[in-house]
């Protein structure tokens, strides 16, 4: 009897696993650790931003008017009327024919619509001539140019970058609204395991998925959570996934890799909830677990690195938007022509590993277990089910790690 | 007389703030904390991987000889001698005409060359059905296929991916050398500047930078240290500059950003050091100040929050990576077309803001001091110095943010 009687697509997949996971809490952190976090609300500025109309030059501020045809050869003359000090508004008018010395960051003064740059002036005395005409805004920020007080700087769902962050310090935001870390419970199974610090003798395998897994979801945002290795025993298993499925927002059991060691996995997520899909249409990762447990999401892993590690991108990374809300994909993609053909079974999801050099991406073929070609590659390319394949040429869309 | 009789190329620049900096020393981590690390040293499988010949599937050990020419009507029939337990080693040859079960990672029996998926064969009673051929080798990873023991699994210089944290747990890397997390000094100056927490009043805007910063060296792998805002007194900014620099190993001073406050920054820097850049050829971001004190590189940034993020691409990035003998570029670019002209003056470069939709780079014009073109734009594109120029149509690469 065939295994995989029931597999169902990679987007049925990602639709039941968004389904069952449930968007994180809204928490709040101080804005130096904003940096990465998904915003829970959109924030808005609390002040104009600038608050007033300032230069962003060295140079003397004018009626741009005056400046108008001005050269090296045939200079404005205007009247050097005086001088700003950094932070210091001047309480006088500037009417046209005058100039007045401005720094970088002043307050302009009443009148002037424009500055010019010092390496475009030159002061004799009283005057300064002009030698560069300068237009209306030329080298000035207005009032509430950049923001105004109330306008949404950053929307809820953005991961925060650094601009994000001084973004949100020029609003005055020093305590940000963002969702809470999604806790990830790791479990590893297998009898054929053995923990890192152990040589594997024959039949044993070092325990990879832990440490890919981990640094996966901690990657996307999320803390991991390890509860260690266990052995293929139907009770320490199920008092493992009990107890991480109390603690975490969500499961991720790597590993039981055969068929009777993934049969206890979903066995016992059947005891206390439901198994949702048993079987993915995608290669590699096909014998994957979706199910509910206590309410949360568990996802059985394959047991090969290399398998899990496209299951993590394919569905685990979907799931992960869903209890943060994040907007984005978590994933970072770049475009490439295809090198070479790749064949594909239609029905199927193909994840190809290729190594992009030059806007080509050429297929690493060999066997999906590999280590090595998953160092060794670029990303991956998405092959969709309903083809048979892509043609050298195609433009492609290269998921990148 | 002009400010910048000395303006140096970005590629000078870069050169001198990468003859500065000083690599960081080695430390070593856990693997649970290597994530995003820099490699200090190659790292060697102490093992072979895989550690023996094993199915990567659940089915039936065969000759792949046997096989061939099987097919759902016409089936090779085989013998089934036995099943392989998980991590147990099966003391018998299988021969010609024979197949035994295996599970996804059971050891191969020794003659076996190749696993036949249950999926395409039937079991009846002692007898196997295979109904489709399998080739030498196929579902089958040989020993040590992947790496040898010896070999280099990951290379010195590289910033650590999640699959490359699975690589060293295969290889028993438990304690991971890595570079040590550069310490970057940020010191705010202005008398403009006020904190975050206050709303500013006419002439005074808040400390953007010192956040920007800090978040830009945290998502390069470094570690930021504040010294707060430095108000524009000699003695003030010299004892944080010498503070900073004799407990980091970089200092960047933010602001600073009239003439007057840059030359205080610059003269600062000459009593105990050197001035060697006082004027890059970029836009934005002239006003930058590269300097040598107690033997510490000392950048100063323009005061511009998007003036000073350009310069962290520009320069600080190459500083970082010199810092770290990381071997890839800390930037992450992709490629697209660009969607309108960009004019450009020779003998600078210039950093342009592009929103990147469907491959098109299309640029966002406007002034460089606005903080909202940094948040609305997917990245910069740079605009060489010999240019005059790019056209639209050109394909251009995108740093994005």
């Amino acid at each position: 009897m065939s295994l995989f009687l029931q597999l169902v697509s990679v987007s049925e997949a990602v639709a039941e696993i968004c389904r069952l996971a449930v968007r994180c809490g809204d928490d709040s952190v101080p804005l130096p650790e904003a940096f990465h976090r998904v915003l829970a609300l959109d924030v808005q500025a609390d002040v104009d931003i600038p608050g007033f109309t300032r230069s962003v030059v060295d140079g003397f501020a004018v009626h741009a008017s005056d400046t108008t045809g001005s050269g090296d050869t045939i200079p404005s003359i205007l009247n050097l009327s005086g001088r700003v000090e950094m932070g210091v508004s001047l309480k006088r008018h500037i009417k046209s024919g005058d100039c007045i010395y401005v720094p970088t960051g002043g307050i302009l003064p009443e009148g002037a619509d424009a500055v010019v740059m010092i390496e475009h002036a030159e002061q004799i005395g009283d005057e300064v001539l002009v030698k560069k005409p300068v237009a209306h805004g030329e080298n000035v920020l207005f009032f509430n140019e950049d923001f105004s007080a109330g306008e949404v700087v950053c929307t809820k769902g953005r991961r925060l970058t650094s601009q994000d962050i001084g973004v949100l310090a020029a609003a005055g935001c020093t305590s940000v609204p963002v969702i809470r870390t999604p806790l990830i419970g790791i479990i590893s199974t297998g009898n054929e395991l053995v923990s890192v610090n152990h040589k594997p003798m024959p039949g044993q395998v070092r325990d990879v998925n832990s440490y890919v897994v981990a640094a996966f979801v901690q990657e996307q945002g999320c803390k991991p959570v390890q509860y260690g290795i266990i052995r293929d025993d139907r009770d320490a298993l199920r008092s493992a996934i009990s107890l991480a499925a109390g603690e975490c927002d969500a499961v991720l059991i790597s590993g039981g890799s055969s068929k009777d060691e993934r049969d206890m996995v979903a066995a016992i997520i059947a005891e206390r909830g439901t198994v949702l899909v048993h079987g993915i249409a995608i290669a590699p990762g096909k014998p994957t677990i979706i199910g509910k447990y206590n309410g949360k999401p568990v996802i059985g892993l394959p047991g090969h690195p290399a398998s899990a590690f496209i299951v993590l991108i394919a569905i685990v990374s979907h799931m992960i938007t869903a209890m943060t809300g994040e907007t984005a994909s978590t994933l970072r993609t770049i475009h490439a022509t295809l090198g070479q053909n790749i064949p594909s079974s239609k029905g199927r999801e193909d994840y190809v590993r290729v190594a992009v050099r030059d806007g080509i991406a050429m297929p690493l073929f060999g066997k999906s277990g590999l280590l090595n070609t998953l160092v060794r590659s670029t990303g991956v390319i998405r092959v969709p089910a309903e083809s048979e394949g892509l043609e050298t040429g195609t433009r492609v869309e290269v998921i990148v790690w």
